[in-house]
């Protein structure tokens, strides 16, 4: 059985699992103030070009989403985000927990735009019946393998700004997301143009863990209690030093994004050319086929893939995953399934 | 510089990363649903001898106690510790974070007592002006090192049991605790006597990790729901399950206790014999030597040793760990430095 | 200026006045222990026919629904209710801010059916990473004046069951709701088809109050503890017995919720007489006329009306209230300003 | 029976409920935005000289301490208090279920003092594992009678602005704890000295209703929604300007504290006579004498008192409150009743 249901079936990239090897019986000071954690961050300052921001790291994304905007966000104001959005919809109500609302735009591709977020902000007008909006969430990539392009971005930014609004980027999947080939974002846009985003760690290349930047200062103070409370202070926390330093060193991160990327791409091809629809025409890791249930069926006795959304009694989309752990060897078995349908 | 100022400074025991370097390139399905984690449960199940417990697995211990405490109590009800207890003092407040109110009891030692529970218990009388004890938090071993023994806990549970109340037993240093010389627990005893309990991994030979134990299945019902609201449901989860795997396979989790308990008992046996008082007298991996400042400045110069607590304008309590991960040789080491002193 | 754009702009009725000068300076016990509130919750058993009901007093509607809903469910459950719900649009996160996410389905007037409570559960799917609906709210009447019939809450209820989810209605403005004239509900459907309901006095005659009355006792559990933690629990409880007292003699309530339905009707007959639309038809005391904004400007010279939402560049759907307070000249006024619009 | 076991046993002053039934059929707009919660406001800041406080008006204490206390502190911050404050002991873990801890401070009276303060706010010197105290709650006068006096509440002041905390006042009884006779605390120093403090109305005249006083600005932005949030804002909010415009009136509030307080201070003086000993000596209107059981059940045939706390096995502390409402004709037969023992 080959998966591609997602992207985080294997351990870590052999060059991370080598660092921790290496370091294992090192004595270091606990929850993340060691020189492995200095160095991750300071090498992920210089990959995004963002000198002064503040660089923490956490183990999981619904830990880090929840403890963004728990810190973020006064008791009433709530998040604006895409219904589709993954702290709308599968994190188990981790947002509500910590007492904020999520709130819903509609949006076909996982995506929002700014003039939704400027309706959603005007529409509230400062009143206390309602709840405030205080930070806009994108995922990028999105739950739907689409990313925003720079006027976009920029377009989110200065409306967040004008509406005293935090904008939130989770990169749970940025490595796969700088590398779509319809794309034009940089690393340093990124932390331009909001003011906090996460780098995923988990889907692209360690065992777990995401970072979190700050470059908005007004985020940064006592980040730190935030994590903790919130159970994210990892005791053993080179642990996430010592992974992330070694995805950032030679380029490693970006370098497995653009491979899984290019991967998927050709399985888009092979589909395209079969002629089965896509749900959405994503540039990353992550493709939505339209499969008949009879096609599906045929592919899952040699493959696992997820199943995204029912489209009529008979078909479905599924979604099928490339991540840096994919072999070309999967892919050609994979383009090969799908043309013998 | 020779750290023993806690027990998490290293990475996690050879035999553990063994199994995580030969499991890291296979696929498994995510989030703990993974044949590693049956496994790991199955082995903890044997280990304690609670054949019908259900066993999940969480990456840190503020994470375990949050969610265990959250997931047991109803809105309205505080979970009785002591003072010193890890929830009340070390976890930024994350137990009221969830909305639940520690309930301070005093304690000399680290442990709190059978009768402290009924007369706080009782104190209460259905009163709904007041917070309703519905757990009770016990550490073993406790922060200051000591154990509770077999007759304490059966105390304790038969109190909490009358009360209607829930007994947790915090074991993040239950490997150090169930190799106490002056203990008379068994590990099956612990299952016996409580609700729900934890398997510490983090100090214990893991990378991180604590097992829940559930033993009440009152408590059990969609426990991930929990784990996954909170942050704590790992996306390779399998990472724990390899990782306790290797810890139970033929009792090395007990056996790493036991040795670095031996190691804690000599340098104890060292301090006594100096002359050095003691803050408790801990029969486990934690010591509490009380030094004169210059005595603690003689021992820093070598040893990374942590400030406790100060007991007079002079004299200061140090913590002093061992752990799985301390060579003889350190110990060795710094027994010679007491000598010296 | 005469005031048609709420329920709540005057004080009480003038027997619940009354009755709270005639008891002015007794002494009573208490938070809700006094005679007073006994007698009050046997009338509303009585009046609801639901002889073994829990019956609680609290001040304010957000505080009630609030307290319902996190004493009702767990932490990760959330509450499914219409996207117009009082809970979803304008009690400033309270829901969320008690942990729990509103689980919205679109609904055209302000109802949702049983079908879509239906689909919503069946789609979450014991899947814990999403929030598992644990109750379904609805209000009687809505947020748009319309009312469920008895075959639409019986299937509510049922469906509930079957998914194991309470029914939770929030009569905020139940007085009005029950004297619908195209409603086939009685006081005793309410109580007998669903798990928990309240009864609002504040915006049927008396100063302030909502009965909570908790008809499925897996509910009714320590809720006095779950209202004193929410803020809800009045010193002066016997304020709000001796209010209830006051509107359950003789029917007052229902009396004075007919009384004001029927002025309503008189007003809706008057804007389809003119020709005006309404945005839904409703049978209660809140009508929804989509004026154009000349007929608005005209008609706010003498009357306070209610923004309600904006139709196209030059009409609006204003809201139009009666109440308990409202005089039968006013309603003669209103229909002769539209008459002369 | 003569009740004197607390202080809100009556409804309101006759003077309030004149005003409440003069303008009960008034029309006005809802939630505090009328003319007469207008009045009010600007009546207590010329009473307690304080021309740019803002004035929110709350129904109860309870609901006026969470919203004051989750309103300005962020999520990892506790409240400092007197172990014995209401807030820890008498809220059902309100304050917990908002998210923040009670930092309980021993006291022997009520009051806690700066010093403590002090050394608190050092132990924690920034430490992400803990909680940081970011305000301290005192109340006045305090659950045992007690007050601070000017240089006592200045030394608290200067102290929290030292630590970055601020300093909170709950005056549940402030006019009681004004018309101290052993007090030198004018209504300016009150205003001057703290961040927020609140006038209580329920225990001094009211029929309900707590005034929020906001001196900090840093602590008035957006404070409505936080009301909100929390169920506190009332619908007819008319009705707490109504009420403590009447109280503000030719200083009736002050007047009626001191009314009461002179009544519980010959009872105070009849205890004394009869060699009665005090828990603590109060100076306003609750007493605490110890009386032997035998004494006590002899004084429960015509009088309800209020336990408080079992001094030994004959012997029990009860409290003994007047209040506005009290009649000299009470306090004259109470004072037989205890020269009769």
């Amino acid at each position: 059985m080959i998966r591609l249901s997602c992207d985080y079936h294997e351990g870590c990239h052999p060059k991370v699992m080598e660092r921790l090897v290496a370091t294992n019986m090192e004595q270091t000071v606990g929850y993340g103030m060691d020189p492995y954690c200095r160095e991750a961050a300071e090498a992920i300052r210089t990959a995004f070009d963002c000198p002064d921001a503040a660089v923490h790291f956490l183990v999981g994304g619904t830990q880090a989403n929840t403890t963004v905007i728990a810190s973020a966000l006064r008791p009433y104001e709530g998040v604006l985000c895409a219904h589709t959005g993954h702290i709308n919809t599968h994190e188990t109500g981790a947002i509500e927990s910590s007492g904020h609302k999520c709130l819903t735009l509609p949006g076909k591709d996982g995506r929002i735009t700014a003039s939704q977020v400027s309706v959603a902000s005007a529409l509230q007008a400062d009143d206390e019946h309602t709840v405030r909006p205080g930070m806009v969430y994108i995922s990028l990539s999105t739950e739907l393998g689409t990313v925003y392009n720079l006027s976009q971005l920029m377009d989110l930014h200065y409306t967040c700004r004008q509406h005293g609004m935090y904008l939130f980027i989770d990169g749970a999947r940025l490595g796969y997301a700088l590398a779509a080939p319809t794309g034009d974002l940089t690393p340093a846009d990124i932390a331009k143009y909001c003011d906090v985003f996460t780098v995923g760690g988990t889907k692209v290349g360690a065992l777990f863990g995401e970072a979190v930047v700050i470059v908005n200062p007004e985020l940064s103070s006592r980040f730190r209690y935030m994590i903790k409370q919130r159970g994210g202070l990892l005791a053993k926390g080179r642990l996430l030093g010592v992974q992330f330093s070694a995805l950032m060193e030679d380029g490693l991160y970006f370098e497995i994004g653009r491979k899984a990327v290019e991967q998927a791409m050709r399985i888009r091809t092979a589909l395209l050319d079969k002629g089965i629809p896509l749900l959405v025409d994503s540039p990353t890791n992550q493709l939505f086929p339209i499969f008949s249930d009879e096609q599906a069926e045929a592919l899952e006795e040699d493959f696992d893939l997820s199943f995204f959304e029912r489209m009529d009694e008979s078909h479905a989309a599924l979604r099928v995953c490339t991540s840096w752990a994919t072999p070309d060897e999967y892919v050609d078995k994979f383009i090969e399934a799908i043309q013998n349908l």
